[in-house]
């Protein structure tokens, strides 16, 4: 019998809705326990967090190196297998950097980190600890989004000419949004980008995760609409990818009225497909040549790829944490094999960075089409 | 601290998805904690199910008397503190009387029993014995049904006229269509009905959980299309409520293609609402007098019933599984405080097997309307 | 050359929109002409109506014997070829009788008589007068309803065993709803029956129009639920067909809220459609094996029967308005060829009133089944 | 009594889909008869296709000089009052130029023209004839389109920030497209752009009516997918209006699957619109502090200006054809009386052609805004 991996979280206490869609995710197949944390910045609130999470006494920890020295005191069969970060991007490298050296597997939110710099050494950290890291871009968790990939590599669009993806939200919409939306648009805490940090990089991350096709060169017009802020809350990006390829992002966060509107599609020479993130169990397949067909999640139709990420039966309806539990049992399977599994990772985080410098770099720029080192 | 519940389980082995549903949803929130069951038909098959799960050694039973019997002797703080009953249909009453008379809380799935009798029996067990008793309608749990409720009740629609309720499924449509399928038409594993016991048992009690109002008076027409079959697949009902308000069910495991199509839709004088289970996060509001409102679950215009009994903010989606889940929340709560939730009750099953007794006697005989008695 | 036909009027004036709808629709393929009609119940405004639609002096006249009258005095070459009538039911007959037995064809608006005995007299003397008859069900001239019947006949459903119809408006939920609402529950002009004349005769022709089967037996459940109305304004209807295919109709027009809601679902053994008025392009296709296609009017998955009653390519959205030419443009064929064409016939209104008859009878009495006489 | 208008066509003939859409429009009011036309290359193949139309003979013409002389010979009260110009681009600026010089009223297909030269040289014809001139942008005539432009005036959506229209076409995917394809990728028959002329045109037309802010600057990159192809089949713009206003069109016709799919999105500070012109009776509110309104054509929601373009209750679909219906309307009005009606104007034809000369120049060049002049 293979026994349950004990987790350790870094963030995702207080007011950080994030923390509990990654505890219960983690939890949903029954192969985690969640044994310790850092839930605050404040070693009393961390504890009291713990002890409401029904934690043993004394896994709640002030601070990150106070938890990394811990738990390498503990025996063994006690310490946690893996951390999951779920801090502001401002630390992820530093945490990210620290378990690892200490031995530890991690799971990460995104963006990665500050900049490519931060990312490159991460991705060289990961190679030379050999300690699986997933970075957590929980949308390619989603059955038919890992569908949508198999299509395009199976041929099925024919060759892909375009890209169109739009994610757009309105809680940016107004000044004041609450604590989680201002580290968003604080350049301490988010780094060189607010919204295009935030959300963009989810855009780009599933065009190359769908695709398999990296971005080359952007042009970007992004923008601050509401006055005062000091990040991009809006931004566009037009795309070209290898062999004439194009693509368009319509990122905002100040799309007043859209809840998550993350909406994808690919366009073939001989077929196209759409994936709508509120309507996650729908992958919508158009053709010149056949009606649509609306492919829904465990009906006939869906392919072995979202079979495999699938729980219920077709009709009763999955969502969001089902996705993230995806990546979740991927990661739990590669800390049991020591094999990297089927998600987005340390590298991702680089082409992440490296999008992100670009497209900031180009919208201040005078020039039109900016590349992306690869 | 409170302590997580222990919780046992009787069916939901192999090949029956329900189970792993009710052990997702009830370790969702990390309340509870599976810690034993009975697995499968066959003793060695229920342990290595039990060892699948991560139980301890021992925990995976051979059937429910060996499990009642061996529970009860081990130390109360390693004891479950509940069961879930997940088994077809005709051994929910024996197991259930069962584990009542053991001192343990119940959660049940529906139907209830196999005939009023069996239903009533329960009822005075559970008023007896004082134990938590759960029916595990979990369309209930939902957080926009919950809403709808609340609507309905605090006069948005006016005064309710015409309730209309239809709830389609394919998977019967062919002789043979599983396992899971083959039990729900055998009379001796599900009863006087196939479909209506399946599934309109589901439309009658969230009517009644909705509007809060029980039907009087029923005129059905039973079905059973797939020639051999020697239950009804299919069904159509006319129904009375008091006060001159009427109502229609149209339910049927042949409907051919469809997945879980359950729609609820509710007309007053002043408004009219309508909610569907496979896009359970919207809830839909009509009237005379405005244009068409969806209400999605988290977005402003959502109600404190359904805020309370969701996790995610509006756009990440939630499905079948939290509503599971809801019910469980509601459910360790009442074990914890001894005061009975807001879930189906055991008298609910009573209701359900009225009407159930009641449709299929009208359907085979001679008069038009047979009332239900209360 | 063949010329454009003459078209007279008796009906559609001042408020009534119906009338503007055929004066449209009987244009739209510039093979109609409005040369004259009856449009008020007044000489005056008859004739000022008639100068409102540019016709020549006179030819507005006082009532419809007037217009047989000086329609047949006028050289052949100016009288109309045919009528088309669209005033409240309670006149159809005398009208469609009068203009019948004077040699004009006839379109006449649904329902189409008072009871079977006039609908019997009508049919008697369209065939003895060899004029043609459309009886208007209009939905019948949608595209994708053709294709449903199509489907249906080409065996692309297999046996069908199951129909659900819906047809709901919220228009009368209020007492007074204008005077196009009050004639159809005033039983001196509408007969023995309000909503289900009005609307459960749609949901009855349409039914036997894409099937192809007669409804034998009915049971029913009609109310009226605006106090004072003494007609009902709400239905349920059970159905039985020959060789066990049962159906289901809900209709409503105190459905608050609800504006022409007319949904159409037949199940068969093999595949399923859906059809819905309000997006009248899509014909919605189910099975146990595929995923849901949506054919859409004008793209590949159009039939040959759908493409002949297009107008516009796909994508281009087509109404009411061109489902109401359609069956102008096949009278107009029928008229010139001496053919009837695929439309409601005189016999259809037979069914449709001994239908009524049966579910008005059924509802007030004691039996469950009421067998339509054929 | 105001008599109907005397309308004139040239192009339109066989195959031109389009055509035939004018002439339905133009006659569905019964406020216009097409009397003449020159309806193909073909002086007797226009001839036959006049008869085919009912016209009188005499009244189909060899080409649209000939046209124009025989029907200055005609008395005045036969003579066309209006001509509707529905031939390729390339020959609208030369035969709107001769009728208006010629003294007659001009409805002419978009685009305006080859190029901003000659839309400068119609502005200045137009208004030195004194007649009146509609740029037939059809969209411009759906009422809810006409609703987003009086709810963006009025405020309902504060201060706008970002629009975002798609339009895409699966048309133009493969090489081959017949005939009404072809001429739209040839520079000599469309002019200096395909796609973008063709429907990029339609969405800057589109952005300006509704929020009456004027394009300022754009970034484009324009594409040809399909090898050997001349023209662009596809392009994407980022667009800057004054005051901060940002915006971004995605226009393709190798969109594949995808059939007139155009879709206008204009987030404001307070609120956000949608509206699908293949959904075109709905218009989608959104905002941060309320549900998702659809309001519906024509029931409670609808405007005053949406209300006046209705022909139909809500619930009746209305579509494309109404929308052109709509401009004529307000043509046949503009004749009568003079006074030039809410259409797109031939200086938004000169507005047309700067946009599409700035994208093209844009797309080819190395800047990245390029200024368009006003």
């Amino acid at each position: 019998m293979s026994r349950k991996l004990r987790m350790g979280m870094v963030g995702g206490g207080y007011d950080a809705f994030i923390g509990e869609v990654h505890r219960i995710a983690a939890r949903m197949d029954g192969e985690v326990d969640l044994v310790s944390g850092v839930f605050g910045r404040d070693a009393a609130k961390s504890a009291q967090f713990a002890e409401g999470l029904h934690l043993a006494p004394g896994r709640g920890y002030a601070d990150y190196k106070d938890m990394i020295q811990k738990e390498l005191a503990l025996p063994e069969d006690e310490r946690i297998d893996f951390v999951t970060i779920c801090t502001p991007n401002f630390c992820h490298y530093e945490i990210a950097k620290a378990f690892l050296e200490a031995g530890f597997h991690v799971v990460c939110e995104k963006p990665l980190a500050m900049n490519s710099a931060e990312a490159l050494a991460l991705e060289a950290l990961v190679k030379q600890t050999g300690r699986m890291f997933c970075l957590f871009h929980n949308y390619t968790g989603y059955p038919m989004v890992r569908q949508a990939r198999q299509l395009v590599a199976s041929g099925a669009l024919g060759k892909i000419r375009k890209v169109n993806v739009e994610y757009s939200l309105g809680w940016l919409a107004a000044p004041n949004a609450g604590k989680q939306a201002a580290w968003r648009v604080d350049p301490k805490q988010a780094g060189i980008s607010g919204c295009m940090a935030d959300i963009g990089t989810h855009a780009q991350n599933i065009i190359e995760f769908i695709t398999g096709m990296p971005i080359l060169e952007v042009s970007a017009d992004l923008a601050t609409f509401v006055p005062g802020r000091r990040l991009d809350d809006d931004g566009s990006v037009m795309l070209r990818f290898a062999d004439g390829v194009r693509g368009l992002i319509f990122a905002s966060e100040v799309a007043t009225g859209e809840e998550d509107n993350f909406i994808v599609k690919i366009y073939g020479d001989k077929a196209a497909l759409e994936w709508r993130q509120m309507e996650p169990e729908n992958l919508i397949l158009r053709s010149n040549d056949a009606p649509v067909q609306i492919i829904h999640r465990g009906w006939p139709g869906t392919g072995d790829e979202a079979m495999r990420f699938s729980r219920l039966p077709a009709g009763h309806p999955e969502g969001f944490i089902e996705a993230f539990a995806n990546l979740y049992r991927m990661f739990v399977e590669a800390v049991r094999t020591g094999v990297p599994g089927d998600y987005p990772s340390v590298s991702d985080g680089v082409a992440e960075m490296r999008f992100l410098e670009a497209i900031v770099a180009n919208s201040g720029g005078a020039e039109k089409w900016t590349k992306i080192p690869r």
